[in-house]
């Protein structure tokens, strides 16, 4: 590594994927040998190649990557940054849009839900952060049944309580929590704001709710933990990688910094095919790569896939006790879809289990996890074993009235990522803590409204679930509609 | 108090919180004293301050409001309102339209049905009137549903009855009606009609059926009750202060003015969150308090917020015998919302429950009335508790049809309330009388149709119940399907 | 009666409520009496009042009707008609649209289904005209959920039968036809086509179909009865009037004029409310009549109010037996619309029943007639009484498909009415030729395609009917989407 | 047959209904004496009377069909082509916008499922083409149930199953498969593609999957065959012929042309009305067969009805033996509709059924194959039946996760249709290659997501199937809705 400052010309030269050189934040690297390992292909990298990668470096790979993955070898040395000229990008028309958008943002306390977030985070946010953020798989039909399944469950509310003092208090695994939601984890933070994951630390530490550090960040897991406020409780969620040992180092340094509990994703032996992510991906490298109509080119799958190739498809029952083994940290199977797998945890002697489907991002028409919540508990509380294990849903949870359903139907907990991510693209800190607020504004007044004055006051008569199972509430068959070519009347001779 | 009079000038330098004088109908009033106190808060007061607050006062003070509650040696005096200009107001896209819809409104007669009423109502409403009564909780899925269950209910109706004659009188809590509805109570009259709920009391007085005046009314409860004509028969509304001297003193007012019955709200231990309220008063206030973007500012909360910080969360089953002890008025609890509370009701010996979500204002997703009867009825019958109690139901009522199957399901009547709103705020009197004689056609109508020449020939076999808990009629997740981004086709290069 | 000719001039004068003349196919009467009996209220008459009227009475007066009801000495004698002239109408745009549409009409050949002729007829017909035929009760909830039924209502279709001759023919009250269908009674022929029920007279004897003659054609019963072809069959619809001695007389003419049996309609004591009826009709003489916003003005309540003032409300199961007393007609009542009612049917010893809710025209939210058929033919048969009486429908039939469906539930035959309607108005007597052929083509084919040779191997395994009464199909509640100001999400500051 | 060239001026003389010949592929043809007999009627050839036509001929005959049926007495012989001028034809906007498409298409890259291949199909395929293959019976209500239904079965995944290797192989009536789907057969493939089924061929080798030959298909029987590659699997689709002797003649040949298994249809005892392709047919040929408003004219029936008129609508479960005595193929009945024939083909000795509805196209309301699917297995499995014949089932299959829900329920596999269809007709070979290929991506990553390594692992427990019975997801009632003239609310004088 050399002293001296490098300039732009010399690193252009090495533009090709005979010598490959790119810059990430001020520093070049010789990514040559590197490039047929890249996870996200070599594709992505060459469009780089002699020039300055850091826009789109950052949001997919914690800062520590370089540094992990690559040999100080292929460090380069500093580069003077006066050298490199910012391109001109092609002007793209949604992106002007965007900019205007962005100029006339509605304020912050105009919104006052946490769709209306979404609703503002959609045209704020680059469209490939949109795209990787809000899409599911297949036709998105379990993404959009998470939210719908709580419209299907009816109140049962309770008068006469005296609902003066309201404590929505709990706990989860043991740790407090002044409200029973989590901030679940979710990948790559960055491209909804530049400082990533760190900025929903703060925010749950400001409102005393848990936060799970996922495993795809943006930031390091250091950089969140580090984050940390006081006594603020942090777990750890765990893609499990083929080389167990990676894992492990995962799993003791994770415990070593003080996490809790450790949710290991049982849900995504591989992940989801979204295609509104990978048709966004297509569309932004599009134009150069098409040869000659109906010719194959690049088989671009969007961020999920690029990031993801390490995870273990193999992860079986059996792997169970090896965890038990390397912690302490409390163990919970996080994406269990059946009440025949949550017995199965029990005997495991797991702490707790997630019915999730991972958000609607991995096997569409999977039910959502408050429908399998409302299958399940019935039956451990028949086998008596509703208390040996804490249940905890996510996906669709955006109304207060969803987790007192939730807590209702035996949940411990409930926990929530996209809204968090919206209101963090759109207004940064003081939109997360907006939305936190709002959940717990929401909270107070349906615990009022609903008669229970604490959590333990929540009990199973008070929904009425006999509707969710039936899906009335329209899921619109979007790609199907759009493709159907309605029935037509005569048609008059002359258009009128 | 001066006898001279004040001029503008004057009060216009008590323009801050250290001095804040306010005009009301010609009178200077210092409410710097009560400014933290102002149930609504002090900003919308300082808005004001030092200038003519009557048009912003009227529709949510009761006359008497200033005389009861500020200390006569703060009434300053009589205004010379020669001196005082009236502020140009910034044109408003709305309000432009809405004067051109008034000057073009449909004729009464136009009307045909109650839905009219609303669609008229929507258009020539001040904005944030129509906001304040159209508003429900949260998604406003409860709002909806209350009307859409009656459309799950399907008749069964008899053929070959004699029903030349018709009678649709009932009586309800003792007392004779016409038809077995009555105006259910509803806050703010004056928001929608300058002379507020004596409007309502004139046309139940013409249709003889009996009127329930609200605790938060525009009108004072005693020009309400002034407004009675001879054996008109009212109930009170009540919603229970904190201070119980203040919540006797109402009640036994209105027993020694005549009300015959007393229902307790008990749905309302904290008014709802009502999001299109609170959105329609932001933008009303909002340019001039937003400061920079993403900055917090005030937190308006709508007229519902403003008006009810009174209310007491922690009256419960206890505080009921206490209301038999100061009042010789039938009991009844307003807003009960499942079977085990009307046992309950039962057992504490009042005399009647309104089945009802406070009009879908308050917890959402609760059921229907309707629904609540539907699943109540059989269970009282079962426990011979269906003739100890009298049950009304509220919500969603648009046509008479509605009023049959509540009574065919056990209800003794049902309670209408936003639609006589929008039929006076849309037409004055007239409109509240035309209201009630479409009503009146349409269930003489009815009961011929269904074969019932009286009120108790309505009975369960009539109307099949089997689809009402299933909520298959749709109810579109607005919010959710706005934010939504739909799934997209591949798009062909140009635009076609 | 003078033999000179009167002149418009003379006639002209009688432009009043103390005399008042009309002139109508060329002559001129003085109604100056009649004013006040004319069961369609004197104001429309007044509108013609020295005038014109022929193409406003024409449709809803059979021809005969100012002979039968109008002393002689009131025919003031023949109008020369050279002296009156065509008034100047003010132009409606939606007339001009109409003119249009008929110059453009699709040729017949491109109706491939009945629901085709009713597109076709919607842009053709005069509105007044389309409102009276197209309208129902109230929301129109039944009037669409006739039609919506069938489609809740799936085949089960047989294989392997063989096919290759299909016979459709039936026998329904003892009479043959050709296919189990009848053209069921409809009011007011003329306001679809000049020669009003004549052409279904002869559009039914082509294809051997029987006809029901309602009781309120335009054409007179002998001119319908006249225009019957052979042995071609006739089955008189019956409004009972209050006067029982107009009603034998009628019913005994009938007889004697060959009817083979008589359908008491038994589900219109009085006729509903058909507000798209109404509100046409108001519009059309709206603008005469409003003085002053929010006044009162005349109640017009649309053609089928006007027409059926006559109608005895009191009608009951003692009434039975007299009929009996005066016919040997077969007897049958129409508009049944529970098991119950079927039952009592049987035991009155009446030869058939029609369950139907009269095209959703009567009672809203009462159920279609192929619902009432699946929950009553089980019952029956439980009863042994499923062979002592026929079971018709009608009601939403617009496939040969739903008649099949209707014949497995158990019906012996169905009433079709508006469809063939639509079709004479559009295109005359080849529109309803069509529409019959129509029927027979699918009729062929779906009982090849459901494996059934003849009527009789229809059966109720072949349809399964679980989604029926689950009301899943969609009906809109049309009035209250409109009404309902659905919620917004935040609004950006600038409009992009 | 004259060996010199004979010129478009001595064909064209031949132009009418007494000599007409036609040229097709460049020989001429005296058809005067087949007119009468033409499957598709003698007027769709007089339109080419004295003309070229091959465009016309080409799709819907097989290349030998002249050959086979035209004496060689009546070939005329060679055409010296340069002496035809193609004729300019009439600019249809939709074939110009047609054109547009084509130009401007989207790279098969960006088709990331198979419903992105209709959607893209459906602006570049013929409106003749799209509309032969994309309509269904009556109001295309089984046509769109047939997807929906796959939408209302919710998958119960495993989780903790080692799903690293998944073998997605089976075998159908004993020959190996790589993935259990299979190429239905669908008829007139040059509609879509001017190499017709061989395309399918061609791509079913490549993935190693069979096809089935359709009777009615564009290419010869033989010429599909003989595009077999290697071990290639291909299944007979058979319409049985009134004359039995043709139909020995046929499956004794695809017997010897080394055809597996042989596939009755038994749904299609007369090809279904389909409204959309009739339609289509009409305005095609519209404008010069028009006379008069309201005549009758040609009664074009659409492509469907012209190719089969052959079929023999007498065959029945007596023929069953008959089929075993000619050949050795595995026999199955394709087009089984209610378990009571399910069980009827297992004593027929049969050695399979497809469930199937005729892809939407025979009876309209029939219900999907997936939805028989789920009513027949327990039944089979309770009479022990399951293990005695195999079970297919095809109709609306476009996504793996459908594949697997049929596997789960019992199927051995599916037919796929359509998907493949518009694959081929967008993008040719390649397309349907990409196709296959997506289904083979989604089928490995479904089944790891379910947590079935192999197609043995699918079970009934891993689906839910409660609500398709209840039909809950909406198919819009198109042709119904667009006649519907909805209510109105009152209308504003003046336009806003």
């Amino acid at each position: 590594m050399t002293t001296r400052l490098l300039t732009s010309d010399e690193i252009a030269k090495h533009n090709s994927a005979t010598s490959c050189w790119v810059i990430v934040h001020g520093k070049a690297y010789d990514v040559t040998a590197f490039l047929p390992e890249h996870p996200g292909g070599s594709k992505i990298i060459l469009k780089y190649a002699g020039k300055d990668a850091t826009e789109e470096f950052d949001p997919i790979h914690p800062p520590d990557t370089l540094d992990k993955y690559l040999d100080r070898s292929k460090h380069m040395g500093r580069v003077d940054m006066s050298t490199v000229t910012v391109e001109d990008k092609a002007i793209d028309p949604f992106e002007t849009e965007r900019q205007e958008y962005i100029k006339n943002m509605p304020i912050l306390d105009q919104c006052y839900n946490l769709l209306d977030f979404e609703a503002v985070a959609k045209r704020v946010m680059k469209k490939t952060a949109w795209a990787y953020y809000s899409s599911g798989a297949d036709d998105e039909i379990t993404l959009r049944d998470n939210h719908s399944a709580f419209q299907r469950i009816w109140f049962r509310p309770k008068i006469l309580v005296d609902v003066e003092k309201i404590d929505m208090s709990t706990t989860m695994l043991g740790a407090k929590s002044s409200i029973p939601f989590y901030v679940t984890a979710t990948a790559l933070g960055k491209l909804g704001h530049r400082e990533g994951e760190v900025v929903l630390t703060r925010a749950a530490a400001k409102h005393s709710v848990i936060q799970m550090i996922p495993t795809l960040a943006s930031c390091s897991f250091d950089e969140i933990v580090d984050a940390k406020e006081g006594a603020q409780i942090q777990w750890l969620q765990l893609y499990v990688n083929k080389n167990r040992e990676i894992t492990k180092g995962i799993v003791q340094h994770a415990e070593r910094r003080g996490c809790k509990a450790l949710f290991i994703t049982v849900d995504a032996p591989q992940l989801g095919r979204r295609e509104k992510d990978m048709r966004t991906k297509f569309e932004d490298s599009g134009t150069s790569v098409q040869s000659t109509n109906g010719e194959s080119v690049d088989r671009s799958q969007g961020a999920a896939r690029a990031i993801s190739s390490f995870i273990d498809p193999s992860l079986n029952w059996k792997d169970i006790p090896w965890f038990r083994s390397i912690t302490n940290m409390k163990l919970v199977l996080k994406g269990v879809q059946r009440v025949e797998d949550v017995i199965k945890a029990c005997e495991a002697g797991v702490d707790g289990v997630v019915l999730s489907n991972h958000g609607g991002r991995q096997l569409d028409t999977a039910p959502s996890g408050i429908e399998i919540l409302a299958a399940t508990m019935p039956i451990l509380k028949q086998k008596g074993l509703d208390k040996k294990i804490e249940i905890f849903i996510d996906g669709g949870i955006r109304r207060a009235s969803d987790i007192v359903k939730a807590l209702c139907l035996g949940a411990k907990g409930v926990g929530i990522g996209r809204p968090f991510l919206y209101a963090m693209s759109a207004y940064g800190l003081p939109g997360v803590d907006r939305a936190m607020q709002l959940l717990k504004d929401e909270m107070e007044m349906n615990m009022r409204l609903i008669g229970a004055p604490t959590v333990a006051d929540l009990d199973d008569t008070m929904v009425d679930t006999r509707a969710v199972a039936l899906h009335s509430t329209a899921i619109d068959d979007t790609l199907s509609l759009k493709a159907y070519d309605p029935l037509a009347a005569p048609v008059f001779r002359s258009k009128l």
